[in-house]
């Protein structure tokens, strides 16, 4: 099961009054569960790949940990990771399942409320057109997307080159994957970009924050949330980035022209 | 803020290396909190419209009511639904906060293989041709999707009329709110198509299933969850559906050339 993005349906394709029955393929979600020092944390309905990174992106992102240094060991067994910590961490368990595209609830708002100041103080700044660049190579590596058209992409650029990602069911899931390929890879997050194939609520922008990534650039549209989350954190908001055109909603030094 | 789906933000366009700092519309996404018998039920993050259609569209997906005749009183005060059934009903509160976009779960799934035959057995049928029509009628009513490129929709069409009409942040929440409006126009469910604009995961085919709404037609992709879901629960699901092009993952009879 584990690293199966996807499998074949039989369908009935209708095309102008012509039938075909046909093979396709769709995209396969599991529930992944994840363990912290030996306690249940929560469960993830994701594409059963790059669990390890899930998982680590998971916890960065929801604020249970800073970077990898505070992980001793990582084990993965069948479906389930389990996570072992340096030191003790309190956290309430079980948690809530986090499911197929989306964590935005209010004890994020409100968590997001608490900051005073932006947390992502970082003064990295690129060129426009990268960000155009970044987003078509990231279209162009979604094998999954091309093949299902039911899943979302996620990527990191460290210094304007792509250094992570992935595709899931859930636009979170592919984030928390990305993140976790670029924490394992050691990557410098204040000097990044985070492309997302999704639209951007504020616990999405909050992922970004936690992790301490400046920018992110999502080809759809960000939420009230997102744009109040990201004005907030400190945080670089790009949405509708297609082609030659794009939104800036927050911290537009960031984008040189 | 009841009714408000979206709101003004200042945002800098760039298009071609030409920047303007122009005024656009942003869906707004609120804790709309659903009481039963005056215990918690559930959070769920939506446009905060049609807040009673969208609690009793819940409940009916839910599984905790078949239909409106169950429901004694429905009161709204500010963000919260307090729903009052005509008899007790065992829940475990406070359940989950319901996200965003989905809310397909382990738990769901579990759901659905305890069903051991389709649950949704109606005969009957429609020409092909009037599910991109009732796609395209879908798409010329969504007015918050045009203004803010940041939601879904959801109708729901008996006897090809359209009944129900929602837009919302969630497609889950659009589903919801488009069965309670149906509901409490007495619907018979039994003769309708219902038609998304997002994904199809099985707790979304679980929804049309518990309604008894035999056609379920999206413009997006299924996950392999909601195929799954789909075949047991006697549900005709179509996907990619748009302009002349359709996808009949299950139980094809109901659609006639």
């Amino acid at each position: 099961m584990i690293g199966t993005f996807k499998t074949i349906v039989r369908k009935l394709e209708l095309n102008k009054n012509l039938i075909e029955d046909v093979l396709d393929e769709v995209a396969i979600e599991t529930p992944v569960k994840i363990y912290v020092n030996e306690k249940f944390y929560a469960t993830l309905m994701a594409i059963p790949n790059q669990l390890q990174e899930l998982a680590i992106g998971f916890l960065i992102g929801d604020g249970l940990i800073k970077n990898i240094n505070e992980i001793k060991k990582v084990e993965i067994k069948d479906l389930n990771v389990k996570i072992e910590l340096k030191t003790e961490k309190n956290f309430i368990s079980p948690k809530k399942t986090i499911l197929t595209a989306c964590t935005s609830s209010e004890e994020f708002l409100n968590q997001i409320l608490k900051f005073e100041e932006p947390i992502v103080e970082s003064n990295y700044a690129i060129k426009a057109f990268k960000i155009f660049e970044m987003i078509e190579e990231c279209i162009k590596k979604a094998e999954v997307y091309k093949a299902t058209g039911g899943t979302h992409f996620a990527g990191v650029f460290q210094n304007e080159e792509l250094k992570a990602f992935s595709e899931d069911v859930g636009r979170h899931n592919a984030v928390d994957k990305a993140i976790g390929v670029a924490a394992l890879k050691n990557v410098d997050f204040q000097k990044t970009v985070l492309v997302s194939s999704g639209r951007q609520p504020a616990d999405m922008i909050l992922k970004a924050a936690r992790a301490g990534i400046p920018i992110l650039a999502s080809m759809r549209a960000p939420l009230m949330s997102g744009v109040n989350a990201a004005r907030i954190l400190g945080i670089t908001l790009i949405g509708f980035a297609r082609k030659s055109r794009m939104n800036i909603y927050s911290f537009p030094e960031r984008i040189l022209i």
